[in-house]
């Protein structure tokens, strides 16, 4: 039994600097590094994807809208044929990277808008399938657990890794409680990381109303960033050791098997 | 004896159209489609490959400075290694197209202010001949005749193309007469034309002050946008070809020698 | 009796070329220049000013979403209250090229999905009402017809112009039939002409499904880059001359008023 | 006996965060507020106006090159025409930010590899000045001390404020000790101090080569992101003060000759 943690990676735009990147990798798995739309320049990838390959984590391409003003979390309107052409060439961008510094890429995850987006509208998820499934169809595809893209990239024959959020309470239909509402976020470490176990362990998740929801778990997005986030990342890894849930990418997890 | 004849295509952007990809292309033997920076968007892109490879033409990446109000032709103090990595990212963006349609890349030949510094500093010459080479050795460098971007690219044991030009007139150092001079272009079909064939059979070109002038000539710039840019391409193709040279690409040329 | 006639200006963007700006100019007595964020450049933008004093023609602002490559035609979800402050900013530019140039200007047209978000989302409507309010309260808001902008900037005391289409059906809830379906376009200039002089004599028009349905119009707008463009301006400017209607902007107006 | 602080503010971009905008203003008197070209964007802008109405600061506009990922800190070649064109373009996009908060715009300030650049080039010096004087000739033209940009804001009978740098060390000919040199800069809180005190009380520098050198000082720039920018505006404005040199801005030194 083993299960992958993610995080985004290489958000940061020229002079401007996001994300905590050196202080999060050591306790992620896989990475997801932005593309140069949403953010990230053609420097800060390169850089980013060395960090990866020391680090000895997976790496994945994070294409978004081409929106660096709105960091990529703005809904914008585009035909489902426009959203596969911006993960084609965001796939590339890095690909060339990660080709020059002597890596393979394992994985792609849509990034923001793009992402919610397409874990409910099924076009746009057939366009992102289809953009991985064209560039490498090895590539696996990270999306919204049991959501459209998961269900996109099973039609293209794509492997698909379900991501489940640590920090996150679910609703009883499986989505995420929005975070407009109250109890959205779960603070507590121990909270978050029991809610990891369950769901590893039992493909199981407790909703917001209290019921117990199927669900399942192929990869955790933790965020490094807020101001627990590495707390909740330990608190996690710990009580996955404890629960003896491996932690493995899976280029990790397919050598493993052979 | 052969010559490749090449031009820039997929220069729109968005519904900001420029060129006359479809009226050019059956003159040509390689492209350089642009990559987003200067011109070109991801859609554009698709397309200008998917027209490239039903034209049987062969593809290269044109990679120019970020810069799409400029066009690329504003020089932007940067560093090499900045320099280094927008290649880099260009070419892998336009190689998943290329990929994507089932194609594969020739060529890299870099656009505008960047091809025009990289042809006189060695530094930004190198950053890009490394480019080309850390995400495919195999890929063809095409640069300005007898430049430093060829000699970045022997360094780096890269097949280099020296490019010519048609319907500029040279100086006796074997660099461009500056636009800003008199007698920069060469308007009359059957001069270009005439030049051309002195340069492929003799590696000679009539400089503007009269001198016989060395130079090395792979393939020809041509554009397709000038108000007679067709005419004096159909007269250097009729012309070179009565002169015994074979206009095709570098491909074409490996596939005839094998 | 009188009526303006408007067309959007200065849309080209750096070496890209967009419209017929010279052609155009004489048939109309309002421009709309675009500011920047989806389309137009600083340079652009004081040549058109130029332009449309030289011609003695109203100016105004046409704020859009920062969106060049989408032309500012693809809706982005963004904030009424970010909506304001990209309303006011590029108000402010445009502003100052027409100040430099020795002009005023006379009103504000919102751009493409700017334009029509805000013709039925109140929220928005009313940030762009309030943006033009507080940059100058004496500033025109145009806008579609009975539409939500036009409302909002009769909250705000602002004068309004209920802007028309000569070369569009209207819908009997008096909307324009969508682009998307058919007879959604009036490519006959005689046609084009007597739906405008219907509306501004009688301030009706015969709905697509041929109901006579209520409209105010105090402003056309025209486009000078479609095929039949010109030639049903000229139509329209003849039939309106005939039927004892003038042709003034707003400036004009008031003038003649005094 | 009087001196100006000033400092640049508001270049934060979406949800990116640069400098420490609530900490340093209490300690100036004058701010430059980046227009969304090189820094800023319209939300940051409209928040940044109101902060430092709040805090009573005088506003000037802080025109760059268009790039954000540069931080307009690269050179780009752009013809004076085209400066003209994007410092006019940029007043006029804060100046409609202050009037609709309320306020008066005070001075224009180039930021980043602008400033450099006028400070020695005097077309680009002439095309900014030009821009300043046209938007507005009661603007105050911010500039490097004695350089270009000086004579040119003189040329327009324009105001002018020679800016000098507390953390700076000068060379003999009056020019800053390029940062790429030893001993160019001043770490110090209390030499910094001292400089700053001989500079507005003599009218002299002490350079590098330890000559007195001529300067005039007409307002300070600060930084308030340097590790120790704080604690030096703190220990110079202790000393000015007592020194017997009052801190105050123009509008201010205005009302008080009044």
């Amino acid at each position: 039994m083993f299960i992958d943690i993610n995080c985004d990676l290489g958000e940061s735009y020229g002079a401007y600097r996001i994300g905590n990147d050196e202080a999060i990798i050591p306790f992620v798995t896989s990475v997801n590094i932005a593309c140069g739309f949403h953010a990230g320049d053609p420097t800060t990838m390169r850089k980013t994807v060395s960090l990866a390959l020391e680090n000895n984590v997976a790496i994945g391409a994070h294409p978004g809208f081409k929106d660096v003003l709105g960091f990529g979390r703005r809904e914008i309107k585009i035909s489902a044929s426009e959203v596969y052409d911006l993960v084609v060439y965001q796939i590339g961008a890095l690909e060339a990277f990660v080709k020059a510094e002597g890596g393979t890429l394992q994985h792609v995850k849509p990034h923001g808008a793009l992402y919610n987006m397409a874990a409910k509208d099924k076009q746009l998820a057939d366009a992102i399938a289809k953009a991985v499934y064209k560039v490498n169809p090895e590539y696996i595809l990270f999306g919204l657990a049991s959501s459209e893209i998961i269900r996109a990239g099973k039609r293209y024959g794509l492997k698909t890794a379900n991501e489940v959020f640590a920090d996150r309470m679910y609703q009883s239909d499986g989505s995420l409680t929005p975070r407009t509402q109250e109890h959205a976020l779960i603070h507590n470490p121990d909270h978050a990381a029991k809610q990891i176990v369950h769901m590893v362990k039992d493909n199981k998740v407790i909703s917001n109303q209290g019921e117990e929801v199927p669900i399942q778990a192929d990869t955790i997005c933790i965020h490094g960033d807020s101001n627990n986030g590495l707390s909740i990342v330990k608190t996690i890894r710990t009580t996955l050791l404890q629960s003896n849930i491996s932690i493995q990418n899976f280029n990790q997890s397919k050598q493993a098997k052979q």
